[in-house]
């Protein structure tokens, strides 16, 4: 076993931080044993003590909601409305990952950059492409980093260049599948049939029949615009609600599904979302930035629904869940400032929200609870720290203020993950 | 003559960007001669071209509303609303001030961290307290950046060791004066009424009559909050509006006139700020944090209102006005969400807020118009630069993505500024 000496500080339950000062977190064959104020407690059984003195430790980061396709438009074209901004730029941004060089040179450097930023964990949309899904998936693996990657289907409603069939679609999912469908490794497939108008009946039937037949997961966009929310209610008529939509064709919980945006998601469709443990990938900075509203996060929390962020690049335009975990307060602040009866989301919530409940997707992931996976960062705000601030002050000026110069070591699954290689 | 030579980037009208790709700004005494695509166009008198290659070339930013007396606090403490947040945190820190061995510790981080963002001009608050507020403005001019600083009068509703009488005021502000109003400097005081609940009407009127006879300008808060505007209407029963009370000690514009926040202004106060050209400090990072809502910045300009933004910290949590200048964004498409005649704000408009119409406040500050004074920054976004954007989509990914790491050089007045030191 082997013991990390900082001050630690993780959630168990999303009311409270849990801080140890100078404590020790044991950690051995990738999962935490314990964490304890003493070394004493772990006994003979350890091989070595790593100290990082006064530096803070914390769970990693998991991104929930993330379109690597979309990585060169991150920061750019921040005028348009969803549906205008798909077209223009979007869409033909993700048509240029049917060249392989150019998916290594970005995909390159989104899992550098995701590293960067201590994010660990990530559920990750590709494009329509197998061969630069595999490519991304291989980066992810070689960078020793947990990823759920998607291939991106759809069949209708987009530029040619990124229209498949289904019989292309069910074939390379299935290809992607039988390569990458183990259970105990950090990189596997999710099933990502966009959303419903980029998906004709038949196509999503072929979805939810792989996501049941491999037991795979699935991911897609749910409620996060009101012109999308029209358009699905005409595309398909018979469904009482946009879940309702994905439910029809086995997409909505029957395996584990994530769900992004559900900025209008309410009555029946949070029902079903609740009782099918469907997971939400709030995403606020693309909320605003391409003008959708503002997700009721607390009522998701409050009907026990689980959340995880999502950094939604390039509709979000910052890959740090630090910075989202900000715009999260932000907008829950600017939520409660309409709705009395909303209280805003505290620090140690959206804490919580990031690592514990967004990790629970992946397994035992997020918490330094006996048993979890070793996911973790080790944070230097030496020079935040000239104030005889308290340990959970350091924490919050870090997500505040700090950036990726405060990240000193990164591990993932109990292995420290060194810088990923940038490629051109 | 100097020649700058680089990708240059500025706005005139807030309607779109001045681009010269490659192009040389000409600088003569600290003010810019001109801006042209070849270097032929300044004749004779170049004495030196230093070429910045491929970067990015822009005009330096200027943050009008900030409390450098909180600087400990920025980032800590986000969980209160106004009036409470000031007495339960903001208060007691700024009563630390009276020492001045602590008052250097944080005003050479806070003047370090404005160059570090690439700030060069300030309007700030500092406290009550006449020695650290000196010690401040003698750290601006040792790093030869442009300040307008405020020692802060209060002498009601605070606790009692910010408090002071009108005398002692009238002498520190006086004593501020007498060394410092240069019109020539750099550095100068602005007289700082907290706002109208830190001020008995003596205390108000002392400060407008001060303004008057030595023709120093005048900064305070506006409208930010419902609370607080009750709170007003009953301390100043005979004004009509917020604005009006102010006005009626002539501290509304009878000398240049900034007011932060402005939230809630409208009608009346609209017409008066508009008519004495009153200048609206504009925080929106502060105004989500502190719960007190969004400023109507379209109506603002629509109706030739000046503006200007401010980092406010510790309301505000991030002291990069660049950062700012995307929530500035964002919190617009809040508002033109609810309000659709209200446009939400283009990039270019943002930039013209931040550069030329904050730096107007300072003289000719703010762009490369030939006679302004030359504020600029040298930008390298080489590694954010890798995937063939044109000129504005770099400064666009600069401003939502980039930080301090990407500032290469800085300017104030014509002259590079050496990054200043930090003092224990």
């Amino acid at each position: 076993m082997k013991l990390y000496k900082a001050n630690i500080i993780f959630t168990r339950e999303k009311d409270r931080f849990e801080v140890v000062e100078n404590g020790y977190v044991g950690v051995e064959n990738g999962r935490v044993v314990d964490v304890a104020s003493s070394a004493d407690v772990f006994g003979q059984q350890v091989e070595e003590v790593i100290d990082y003195g006064d530096r803070l430790l914390i769970p990693a980061m998991n991104d929930m909601h993330v379109h690597a396709g979309q990585y060169r438009n991150q920061g750019i074209s921040m005028d348009l409305a969803l549906l205008e901004w798909l077209n223009n730029y979007t869409f033909p941004e993700e048509a240029k990952y049917s060249d392989t060089r150019y998916a290594r040179r970005m995909y390159s450097r989104f899992v550098h950059d995701l590293w960067r930023y201590g994010t660990m964990r990530t559920a990750t949309f590709a494009t329509t492409h197998l061969e630069s899904t595999r490519l991304l998936m291989e980066l992810f693996r070689e960078a020793g980093m947990g990823a759920l990657v998607g291939k991106v289907n759809m069949d209708r409603n987009s530029i040619d260049a990124l229209l498949e069939t289904v019989d292309e679609a069910e074939a390379a999912n299935e290809a992607l599948i039988a390569e990458w469908n183990d259970p105990d490794s950090l990189v596997r497939p999710i099933l990502t049939p966009r959303f419903i108008p980029s998906c004709s009946p038949a196509m999503l039937r072929a979805c939810g029949e792989q996501a049941q037949k491999y037991q795979v997961p699935v991911q897609s966009h749910l409620s996060e615009n009101l012109g999308e929310i029209a358009l699905v209610r005409e595309l398909e008529p018979e469904s009482r609600f946009y879940g309702d939509a994905y439910d029809r064709y086995g997409l909505f919980g029957q395996t584990p599904t994530i769900m992004a945006h559900c900025v209008f998601s309410e009555g029946e469709e949070l029902e079903l979302m609740s009782r099918r443990n469907v997971m939400v990938a709030h995403c606020p900075t693309s909320n605003i930035n391409l003008i959708t509203g503002i997700a009721p996060i607390r009522a998701f929390l409050d009907k026990g629904i689980k959340v995880g962020l999502g950094s939604d690049i390039s509709g979000g335009h910052d890959l740090s869940i630090m910075r989202v975990m900000v715009y999260v307060i932000q907008v829950s602040k600017l939520y409660y400032q309409k709705f009395k009866d909303k209280r805003f989301l505290s620090l140690s919530e959206v804490f919580w929200i990031a690592t514990k409940s967004a990790g629970s997707f992946f397994g035992r992931v997020g918490s330094f609870e006996p048993g979890y996976e070793f996911d973790a960062l080790v944070i230097d705000d030496s020079d935040l720290n000239h104030g005889n601030y308290t340990l959970p002050q350091r924490l919050e000026r870090f997500i505040y203020i700090g950036d990726d110069r405060h990240i000193a070591v990164r591990f993932c699954r109990g292995q420290e993950i060194p810088e990923p290689r940038i490629l051109d």
